[in-house]
């Protein structure tokens, strides 16, 4: 079920935002960096009712991981006709350390795209808010 | 010309960022909102050197335009096979007040995607830095 804000822009329920965040490979983190907003993209996992991904230590994204409150939007869209919708997730983000946790996360079939090496360090972003809307 | 860097990511140069910039109809911009980073899509074009995109007077967005640095992304993906690269312009936004500057952009052809009224602030970020890789 979807709604209509006042401005017309349709509001996605719960459901259509979980289901968007399940079947998006891609997503994106939003933090504060030193050098301002930065927003880079990861390959990540809806998990449990959370998002999951990994990334190397020593990487910009690993500041993500030491701030209280992230970002993270998914989104998808067609040209032609144009349509699309976004999910946004508010969180907070902190590295999954649990050995059991991190055990469990290796075995959820996530694998990176990139060729850059193994990277051992797993994230975790607890959502405090989504909300989804028709791509404007 | 691509460059390597010492992980392995490949380093997009200039010419490649700007062509999918340019070749790309969504991006998000990242911004500090008052709940904290916030991701938003727009559909945008990429014209005489900077992002230009609408909004609402009253929006979020319009959070964007009043801070000195926000953060623009772009990519494009494919999940089979898995290849794909992403763009992060880092900028200052404004709105455009200027109303010859305003005139201009009328004829640019960038017609929101959205059917929620016209939107009649004009946004443009002007990059102080451009990165792109492979999509990690």
């Amino acid at each position: 079920m979807t709604g209509m804000k006042a401005n017309g822009l349709k509001v996605l329920d719960r459901e259509e935002c979980i289901d968007l965040l399940e079947t998006t490979p891609i997503g994106r983190v939003g933090f504060i960096s030193d050098d301002g907003p930065l927003v880079l993209p990861v390959n990540y996992h809806w998990h449990d009712g959370g998002i999951v991904f990994r990334t190397h230590a020593g990487q910009k994204l690993e500041a993500a991981v030491k701030q209280e409150k992230v970002c993270f939007e998914v989104d998808r869209w067609n040209s032609s006709p144009r349509s699309g919708a976004s999910v946004v997730v508010m969180g907070v983000a902190r590295e999954v350390t649990d050995w059991a946790e991190k055990e469990q996360l290796e075995n959820i079939g996530l694998i990176p795209w990139s060729r850059d090496g193994w990277r051992r360090l797993w994230v975790r972003i607890e959502p405090t808010e989504i909300t989804g809307r028709e791509l404007a």
